[in-house]
């Protein structure tokens, strides 16, 4: 029998004396196996992985599967609800101008006064007590979980919760039991994509995106980033020792398309394409939705690069996310009437931006008013077959 | 041979010493003629229309015309230069509030005290002095310059240069001179429509736009509205006293699809459809470009309706602009997963919106993320064959 | 014994699934008499309401009183919750630009197909079943009542619970019973003032308030003019049929000093001086607390004036709310460095703003920073000792 | 003879054709001499530095003085010319979130690809060729631009003009042969403070500010920092080579009271403490007016600490910036109405913020509508004597 439930934890009181908080769904399955950690919206605008969420429930409720699921949809009720204009201004904190998604916490980053987590400690401890690959994964699960508990009783006793961080740390929280964490995002316009350390680049395949980028095995304050790199760190402190464990622990961050709007269709087809990477990594799901499979191609983060506005005006984005693009194509070109002086001119008021390099358009701009030095694009250079 | 000029205007001097201006081109045909005024983005973010002016300014350079046109792309500089994240919050004052399109002035509206603009006056002087139809007409341009000078001269006297005044009042007092007014906007995410006063309403099918809003010959802010009143008070003021005049003046607001974006396919398609409306108002442009003749419908404004959303949640919209919809159809569907408290009841996170009567879609909410309460569609009802 | 109540009155859902709500707090006396309603941060950033509101509640716990109270703290959970930066921007729904304080309903001004409020009929009715005056001042709080309930449920069948509309109507429909209604606001940076319709003008020197506006007897948008109207529309068609009755109904926006920031001594001031109103009215309130006294002036609402700013640059208000001013004086100095080309012409940089009249400033920009054209100063001309 | 300079230095064209600039301000006395370079308001509300260098100005005008002064008043026109509301949200770019404060680049924490700035090698080269202590000044600080230029070359070729980056670029380059660099900001609401790096302790004292917050000798992303690092970096390589170096440069943030706000009184008072800091660098202004000379404290950063707030509510700050407090003071009451149930329970809807430990306020909130977790103070603990 499989076994749900549903939590509403508290993120935030408000000074008319409301409450913000995020609904965590749990789904075990008929037996055990990995546990697998979803979350949707941490950038408020960015909402199709709410739709995917729905589409994985419906999909999990009818079928077989091992393991365990907690499911966060709407994970940022602060992003999420806060509009300017009809616009979700969800990307960063409206009161700091923090970005969500650069907010985590790297345990092993941080002093040991901080946190309290000596993974060289923890080592010696397993090795000493001759502790299982098994029971070793278990133990630091808790380990973990501890940490962040030592680290935001610290915070607390310091400084007080500041609202950026208990959001972070309240999801870093929900994820230390699992095995497999995906953060659900989207750009802003934008084809579907993915972030893959560079460590679990053959099993992001499974995930069948036409587009993935491998960045490093460091932190640079995402949730990926964040999760993986305490179970990176175990892993280089048995090698150390001459051991050598592996604990099968992988994060993504899946970008599903467009921010602001949701797809039932495209959802439909972002769960099959889950659902095949979680049967890859052992959840036995039975009779799975069949997934399409795209050429896919990759690129080092290095190689994903932004493109700002060498000028300013109103933009027509000439080459859409998904698009391949050459060497001196066209990829978008600008109206800027201001200082046509002669009806002879008038032509010069539509000019062209042309690639320098070949590669795939990932994103581009929500906007076409762009001033000078605004983001346009943002494009994978130096592709390969994956 | 046609003359072409270029004017920068000051707008607004910021806190730091840059200026705000908005450049006005003006274009002289090779006879005289109907002067036309063009205006595109008074809202920041409704920026199709200049693309529709390149267009235009394309066209008016190969052929012959007769008349003059004062074109004024990105006629806001305030709204089109306002971001919020990366989107153009451009439809009301960010420091105020007020809606950039409500804030127009209408002479026949306020006291004399306010404007001088005595139409009763006027009319028994032009009978008293037998002065004829065409002069009458020029007259009464100069009279309405001389009200808006009057108008503005008071208010620079009693409160200062209001920002959002003195934008308005300077589009206006461009406007003067003019014999028709198009004022180009978009809608959110929108279709092709326009607004037409009720005594405009046998020449605004000439624009052969798929939908038109018929609205009352009276004032509620906008620039259609306040250029048009001055001129039916005048003929209305003339038909108290038994005479008969048509001037002939009329003014629009164009709404050219979505906000955010630019379109050059589209803009050529527009300007054939202005270019179009023109030849019927006598501008004699030769070897105009062909215009699309699509179907029409039209209601009036009491049948285009807003509908506010009746529920919270992410909504895939499922009618898009310019769809027609009958009573009963699912016009959107809500994704709302907080509640779900059971696996059985998990389809009860995704309910309908259905139509409550027959009617096109001619906008819907550039965003999903809807608040209980908050404008999802704008809908045509009613609709009459035009 | 008195009696006390709260009620959560939901105004909003999320789209997460949040919820957002006002609080509504009832106290009724040991005695009947008049019923008080009383609501506070209608704009979200005027906060010093609610300190009042507290202080009343404790003066009302220890002592005697008539009547009963509707007391409405955080009167606006969307207005008081949305931030840009730290600035709580709660004057216009961040997604309309509405001003929460210009969208409330006046019965008396639509048409009775939207409100069924026929007064006209009421009062015939009344007539000619011979009522007396203390019951028809009830039948007609149920009249409106009605007529509220009629108007919402018209508009949501046509549009849907718009929630710009639901959360003003809430309020007016919340203030349906009361005889005294008071709209608890503040300036930007302010002093203490307040807004009196013209036929409540005696009544309101009761407030003791240092600065008074007296407006016309007319809607403009505003919840205290929006409450009077209908009383007002009442004892007119009673005059027109010769009989004269006074239901003694008043409303009053109060303003209570600056914006963002709340005061317990001043709140303790500001609940002394309402209380010394509500005696006045037959509340009857044993042992009062005493009230501070100080020199009264007033203005008619045309001789209240905003100062739209004639230049750009940083701001030193050089005369503060409350401060009395001459023609000629220095109201502010502006610093202007652009465009000094030589050192010889550094004082240039700053110029002075000069008042055109004798008056008193009320409010200033809460800002410094300051474009051509923003409002800088709302001032009373034309003082009269009140 | 003294020679004053203007210059207009373009930062970003605007999608409608207008400009965003900077105006630099180059004033040389009568000998040479240290070379100052201050600028103000990076963060766009922060104001009163451009009322100090107004007041520097009208000083140096009269004064003989050694040196040269670059001065850029306004020096963020994005910032300074973003409102939302009143308020100028000028922290962070309104369209990335980016604190305009935290984007500078440091040479010498890049890699040699991105900057070309081998200060091993520049110091090999300034020890083989035997070169002099002060001709090492001048080269160092071409090395520095050249650096500069090589970055912002490569970066453009990558990337674009990222608006950004291209701000803090342009500040930096404009800083290259300075000795000396003042950055003047505000606190939110705040008393005069002040960031020293560790090597300028001893120097800061002359200053004359009451409160300085000793910061660690390494890069944050702030102007002071990103400044000081090149030089510290030289230092370190000379000692390396075993040779003692002392170039003298130092850098400081300084925040001069409150934001959105300026003030000529004190502004007079902070340029004369500025003119007393620049004599003890040998500027040798003639006849400098007298500073006042309070009582200074300082702390390491690790000491000045943020308190984010624990609960919700409307808050009265009881301590003021500038003002000490002990253990166990009252540092704030909040008003919370929900949740109040009875009339004997209405003492409970206050409640107050305890300090744990001695300090001093230096800043707190713009706001009193304080969400859970927003920052209320900032602090400074375990204050030392200067």
């Amino acid at each position: 029998m499989k076994k749900f439930q549903k939590k509403l934890i508290p993120i935030r009181n408000l000074a008319n004396g409301d409450q913000q908080n995020i609904e965590v769904l749990t789904l075990k399955g008929q037996e055990g196996g990995p546990k697998v950690h979803i979350q949707a919206s941490v950038h408020g605008a960015e909402i199709q992985g709410n739709a995917v969420i729905y589409e994985l429930l419906k999909i999990l409720k009818e079928r077989d599967f091992k393991g365990e699921f907690v499911l966060i949809p709407c994970a940022n009720p602060i992003g999420i609800n806060t509009k300017s204009g009809t616009t979700t201004q969800g990307r960063f904190n409206p009161v700091t101008g923090d970005n969500w998604n650069r907010n985590y916490v790297d345990l092993s980053g941080l002093s040991l006064e901080e946190t309290n987590f000596d993974v060289q400690k923890f080592v010696d401890d397993m090795i000493k007590k001759n502790i299982n690959h098994d029971l070793i994964k278990d133990h630091f699960k808790t380990f973990i979980k501890n940490a962040y508990d030592f680290y935001w009783g610290n915070f607390l006793k310091r400084k007080g919760p500041s609202d950026n961080k208990f959001l972070n740390i309240t999801l870093q929280k929900l994820a230390t039991q699992a095995d497999i964490v995906l953060d659900l995002h989207t750009g802003p316009k934008a084809t579907r994509y993915l972030y893959a350390g560079e460590f679990e680049k053959s099993s992001a395949k499974h995930f069948l995106t036409p587009f993935s980028l491998i960045i490093p095995n460091k932190f640079a304050g995402a949730m990926d980033e964040a999760t993986f790199m305490p179970w990176l760190t175990l892993e280089k402190e048995f090698q150390k020792r001459g051991q050598s464990h592996s604990f099968g622990f992988e994060s993504y961050t899946l970008e599903l398309g467009s921010e602001e709007t949701i797809n039932e269709q495209e959802a439909k087809k972002d769960a099959a394409r889950i659902v095949n990477y979680l049967n890859f990594k052992d959840l036995s799901l039975s009779d799975p939705p069949a997934p399409e499979n795209p050429t896919q191609h990759y690129c080092l983060l290095k190689d994903y690069k932004t493109i700002y506005s060498p000028k300013a005006g109103l933009v027509e984005f000439l080459k859409s996310p998904g698009e391949g693009f050459q060497k001196g194509d066209v990829l978008a070109s600008f109206l800027n009437l201001r200082g046509i002086d002669s009806l002879e001119k008038i032509k010069k008021a539509k000019t062209s931006l042309v690639a320098e390099e070949d590669g795939f358009v990932i994103t581009h701009s929500t906007t076409s008013v762009i001033h000078e030095g605004m983001e346009l694009f943002q494009v994978l250079t130096n592709p390969k077959p994956y």
